[in-house]
């Protein structure tokens, strides 16, 4: 019997140890499959950004907010109304009142181009182009639209207390809700609700005698009979986001029984910076600092004199050089990287390629038929850059006839409906910069300039660009580079004071190529004006 | 005497024309004076972002306002306080509770690399490298910093009414402010006072019964002895921004002599689309909407597979190629764009160079050594780009031995203080997308995906990593690139299975030259991460 009993015990136990075994095995799997399991299976509607339950309520309230007095009459201020941005903006140049003889050339004359006219009228397909761009653009917004620019107003007499602004969580992290409040007098009891869309509420602390409802969810009610205590429970509430988005906002409904307040919480990454080493930051060491980079095409002869007047000044600077030409020669020299490019690629294809290859702070452009010379002093362009929060900085060009030239410019948009906006330029600058008596802040400068690589870089050449191109650069640029100019750091232009029979092969070379602007670099112009920058108008001196 | 006077007269008539004469071409080049100085002669400093006299106002009320109830006492929730940013970000790995073996198969162990000590303890002057980057943190911090980013609250019980966000205005131009009210209701006299510091208030329509002093100033003040003509006046209210800034904010003061109220009014440009012009929007041409890019070095024959088979599929997309070979060897083709770098310039420098160079709406970026299939439709990548808020999806590259791998991860930054901040990188995704159900969200894909060719640009490829990188692009697109991953768009590997004795001599060549990682090449890596990021620390799998 023991035996037997022994026997069958072994056989137990070594079920027992099978079962033990599968057992483990499976919650191991189990486990596993937990494990791996690299997301939640949650799923998130991209398809365009929605406006919820909580931005229809916002826009009901502001509606009823404005439409109040409406009764009450008033008398328009035609100097100040006439300031204020209409629907649409017109294509019209400047009315010309002196008729004096070279008044042109006294007082600059504004000029209307009409770019919707001027690229519809010569394409095949007007209306689906016009359609097109109108797709384009719709998508183009659907994807900008952001929850935080909506109009949000406070409303007054609201015994709520709440953060209008500087709210922000990383995408699905957690934060404290600063400055949430109840302060009214009335009732037994006191309570508010809290609502959002793209996260849940929670508390990070818990105060006595205060009830909390929803705690982990879009949703929370809190409420308690004693204020004091109801609001000091309000300065542990957290939201943490659950719906990632690199870059959003979730609107907030924080109201009582009475009374809504609307608030944004920005869900974003927190920016990382892009921070260049140079070394020992008390002297400008230039070659540490800067890169030089130009385009060379079919002027070899006038390269290699700007490298050599380079060399004499800045002997170890890396000069990055872009070139397209046909039969590309050998440039070669200490710290010269030189890019060939397919024939002809062009010009602002080339200056996104040599801008592409900086690994400086800052990079100097430079045409390749310039000169450097003593006043061409980089140290004051880098001065004003460290100092102030410029992103660029032009300077000035000496013509062989000892006109300079800075090219500064103003640039404004106008808001202009569905044909497009109306783009103003403007010779001139804003203001003088403090402690730069010599520099202005302006909008577009001369094609000798030093800008910070990075943001240079993030507003890149359009390379559809060929033959020519300068202004839309500077137009791309709006809204991202504060740019600024400084007359006092000058770089010649090599002599364009060339008689006719003196001209070399490939002087005529390099002035039939660049100089004879086909209509289809004409088109590629119009055309980016018109769908790319969804423009309707340019004015410009 | 009548020939005498008569010859005066023509005399003095004579005097008075030239006077006349001399009189008006003063005045035209007085006006011409006047006309040509083009900016106005003020100032603006910009050397660092001021804090005026209202941020500290606004400062002092939020302190006031935080610090109450602090003798309520509390018990933390720990696991909701625990997932609260600290002030700085510790280092350190996963505590491996599992001890099994093999555990580090099925359960990923995360790894925590100390960016900090890496890079510092092999530095030749570590509190000097250190302490630079502080100040370039410093400046980058001053040039980023935006007064639409500081935290404000609204008052309870306040009888303003007032707009706490969406409030913009494009430089120098003139806005009607929205929503501007008072709500009290005793006094015989209602007063209101707006104070600003980059712009001055003015009124676009004046309400009888109602004085406004200040009109074209930074403080105004209107008051009325009826309330309702004083809300009308108020829906009249004008502000122009006359200190120039492409991208800044206004902080306004709205108050009575009782309470205050702060609101933003954002100073900006509106942001100037850029659309592609991609022809007829109800198919999908791929060859006008796509351009293929990829970098090149040793592996011209894997090059020419990859042509050959993408031209299978697409015979017409434009392909670009940048290649730092050091003896470059002619690419040609329909359609092919051949750019040469200097030798070794390396792989992040031609992932720049190639993307700079594109003027389609999306890019695709592939290696040289994969091979395109019938599994490859580059149109289910277009597709999802073209109706989601995705700027970038990653693909699937399948190995020879049939193993196919989307390398997705999610990355995110934790705030770290001082030292750095700490970056997190897991395995993984967010979200599958809704719609498109073999796809997720992620923030880092493989190395063979399609781009918004803008939004790829804005973040480009830094061009000091040579010889490896892959997810420091990623890194650097965090808040910039919505991004995804489809696993149902493949593309083969060329075989990496080669018996060593049957390696050419370009495989050899290109396994010396990629896998021997210089200590140089690891330096650059760890510079950036500490500098050029701010990093402290790193965990990964």
């Amino acid at each position: 019997m023991s035996q037997c009993t022994s026997g069958m015990n072994r056989n137990m136990r070594a079920t027992f140890k099978k079962c033990l075994g599968l057992l483990l095995i499976s919650a191991l799997l189990l486990s596993l499959f937990c494990a791996w399991s690299p997301g939640t299976s949650s799923r998130v509607d991209i398809r365009s950004r929605q406006r919820g339950r909580i931005q229809k309520l916002l826009q009901g309230k502001i509606q009823d907010t404005i439409s109040v007095y409406q009764d009450i009459g008033y008398h328009i201020k035609d100097d100040v109304a006439s300031h204020l941005a209409q629907n649409t903006c017109v294509c019209r140049a400047d009315e010309n009142t002196f008729q004096l003889p070279f008044s042109n050339l006294l007082f600059p004359r504004v000029w209307a181009h009409d770019i919707v006219l001027a690229f519809l009228e010569s394409h095949p397909d007007p209306s689906g182009v016009k359609h097109h761009r109108a797709q384009e653009y719709g998508s183009f917004q659907k994807r900008s639209y952001n929850p935080a620019d909506v109009l949000i107003l406070a409303e007054a007499m609201s015994p709520l207390q709440y953060p209008t602004q500087g709210v922000k969580v990383r995408p699905l992290k957690t934060i404290i809700i600063p400055g949430l409040g109840l302060k009214e007098e009335t009732g037994s009891n006191h309570t508010v609700y809290l609502t959002a869309s793209l996260g849940t509420f929670d508390v990070a602390a818990t105060v006595d005698r205060v009830s909390v409802e929803g705690v982990g969810e879009k949703h929370m009610i809190l409420s308690s009979p004693l204020l004091s205590a109801l609001n000091r429970q309000l300065q542990f509430v957290t939201y943490t986001n659950t719906v990632f988005h690199p870059k959003t906002a979730d609107t907030v409904l924080f109201a009582t029984d009475v009374h809504r307040s609307f608030f944004t919480i920005k869900v974003e990454h927190g920016i990382i910076p892009k921070l260049y080493n140079t070394g020992n930051p008390k002297e400008y060491n230039i070659s540490a600092l800067v890169t030089f980079a130009t385009k060379t095409f079919l002027r070899y002869d006038k390269l290699k004199d700007l490298i050599d007047s380079i060399r004499q000044y800045y002997p170890n600077v890396t000069i990055v050089i872009a070139d397209d030409n046909e039969h590309p020669q050998a440039v070669t020299g200490p710290h010269i990287d030189h890019y060939i490019m397919p024939f002809g690629k062009g010009w602002f294809a080339g200056r996104n390629l040599a801008v592409s290859q900086v690994t400086t702070k800052y990079v100097l452009w430079v045409d390749d038929d310039f000169l450097f010379t003593a006043n061409t002093k980089v140290e004051r362009m880098v001065d004003i850059l460290e100092k102030t929060t410029l992103d660029l900085v032009g300077g000035a060009v000496r013509e062989a006839t000892g006109y300079t030239a800075t090219y500064r410019h103003t640039i404004s948009v106008e808001e202009g409906g569905e044909e497009g906006d109306c783009l103003h330029i403007r010779n001139g600058y804003h203001h003088v910069i403090e402690g730069f008596p010599n520099c202005v802040v302006a909008d577009a400068v001369i094609n000798f300039f030093l800008g910070r690589t990075d943001k240079v870089q993030q507003v890149g050449f359009n390379p559809r660009l060929a033959r020519r191109g300068h202004l839309e650069f500077f137009i791309d640029a709006l809204g991202s580079l504060h740019v600024g100019s400084c007359s006092d750091v000058i770089v010649n232009h090599a002599s364009k004071i060339i008689l006719p029979w003196t001209k070399t092969d490939s002087d005529k070379a390099y002035d039939k190529f660049r100089y004879s602007s086909s209509s289809a670099e004409n088109d590629i112009h119009k055309e980016d004006f018109y769908f790319k920058d969804r423009l309707k108008c340019m004015t410009s001196h």
